[in-house]
């Protein structure tokens, strides 16, 4: 049996399968404090065994900034996350004490990336770009079948982006840097801006006019620089469909014919910029893939 | 004995080599139509045959925009540039009717990202960005030992940054985007902006802040993209070392303490953003890489 952790800012994913595409048993629950949170993943993993036999492997994809170079001291914790007594936390540590088993560690979208390229909408595509837009924003990316680290890893929500001519005058909520693309349209950001949670602002609203215009500045600076196979995106804010309908043909209005490809058409676009293949199971799907990877090289 | 063209839109340098770091015999000339500038090439070869014996391999790294995926019907082709005379060349096939060797084909910062990759200031580094700021603006990457595709190619100029609060007035170039990153400091940029060449504006003119500034911004949005290991900046524009030495600053600046590494300190950011190893000849070095790869594959 194998075990994954979808471990968010929000909440925490935790699941065991036998195999990755079918979840056996699943729970979800609020990330409060790292004792806690990391304790409750572990009752629901021992209770899992004692049901349904030994774990083999367990992957997690986490929030971050994290170290997921296994060569690097601080491999498997969470480092400089704004998010409260989350700073500097070993997640990998606190879980090998409890299980010696094959553990996998990545962003928690570099293993969305990874489920979404073996099983999902990614499949076989050489540059997979796996994007949320929810409590914060974030993208992972696999390239030539494996998720790309380099220096850290990915961070893609932090970047700035230009704000029009008819700059809005909101400041934006990233405490590192203010009004970048996380700062500006996470459903925080949104929340804050409007004075009122997304789902409860009506699609007519000139102001889901400016939160199109940023996501697509976003996906755009995403096509120049990775140029993706596909853009998967999930994430709370992209599921309104009035809104991704509008992000898509911002996208090709900024490109401006620049990149030439089918998919950068009124007819291809909605075949590139697309909704996960996994549904909402794309972390933890892939939470599963990263323990199997780190099972197979052990 | 292989062969290599670095095909920019400026000019092309065309080489041979019997082991790809030492280079036998080299030409450069200006960028004129497809059909003088690739005849010239071509006698280029041919008299080097007559020298030295037959070559075996060409690698061509090529500005862009490109096809250089061989599934496609265009592969091999210049494909949107709004270079004029060379958009939809065919520079593959018409190489192929004189010589009929393996080729390979890749964008000129591709293959200079791989050239430094295998013998430069990239070895052995999981994502490696090769950056040529010039005539204009462009990125190749290379990541788990092999260059980037994906849908296309990337084409890092073209993204759009913010211009600040003290916005210049300058419209840009890119005759695409405008003010993209190439629209704005690309050698031809600089001196439109200026009025007069980069090499004759002094170190001291306020301008050259405000190009830092711009080039600071598209790095940091590069490091949260792609999380390179190390950034290799080529082309004229960074060879100022003043502008390198400010340029470095302002990327710690903008990322404001958010990604952690010994690279990204004021102690650390000069082995992090690099001049190329090969110095000049990455790009005609990277297509030899290029070319020795399609023989191997052939």
């Amino acid at each position: 049996m194998i075990a994954g952790i979808e471990a968010g800012g929000t909440k925490f994913v935790c699941a065991v399968a036998l195999d990755p595409q079918t979840i056996l048993e699943e729970i979800r629950f609020p990330t409060t404090t790292p004792e806690e949170t990391i304790a409750k993943a572990l009752n629901f993993f021992m209770e899992m065994q004692e049901v349904h036999g030994p774990i083999t492997s367990l992957g997690v994809g986490s929030f971050g900034p994290i170290d997921p170079n296994p060569g690097s001291p601080t491999y498997g914790m969470i480092t400089s996350t704004p998010k409260p007594h989350w700073e500097n936390i070993d997640i990998i540590g606190v879980l090998k004490e409890s299980m010696d088993i094959p553990m996998g560690f990545d962003t928690d979208v570099n293993g969305a990336a990874l489920g979404e390229y073996l099983w999902g909408a990614g499949q076989g595509l050489d540059v997979v770009l796996y994007l949320t837009i929810g409590t914060g924003v974030g993208g992972g990316v696999v390239v030539h079948g494996k998720p790309v680290h380099g220096l850290t890893h990915p961070e893609m929500g932090h970047i700035a982006i230009p704000r029009g001519d008819d700059r809005d005058s909101f400041a934006g909520v990233c405490p590192y840097h203010g009004d970048c693309v996380e700062g500006l349209v996470s459903g925080p950001a949104i929340a804050a801006r409007a004075g009122r949670p997304g789902q409860d602002i009506p699609a007519e609203d000139p102001g889901w006019d400016t939160v199109a215009d940023y996501i697509a500045q976003a996906l755009c600076t995403y096509i120049c620089v990775l140029s993706p196979n596909r853009i998967i995106v999930g994430g709370g804010v992209l599921g309104q469909e009035h809104l991704l309908e509008r992000v898509r043909s911002l996208v090709l209005k900024k490109l401006n014919g620049y990149i030439r490809h089918p998919f950068l058409t009124p007819e291809g676009i909605s075949q590139y910029i697309v909704a996960p293949g996994l549904g909402t199971k794309s972390g933890v799907i892939g939470a599963f893939a990263l323990g199997l990877r780190a099972a197979r090289e052990s």
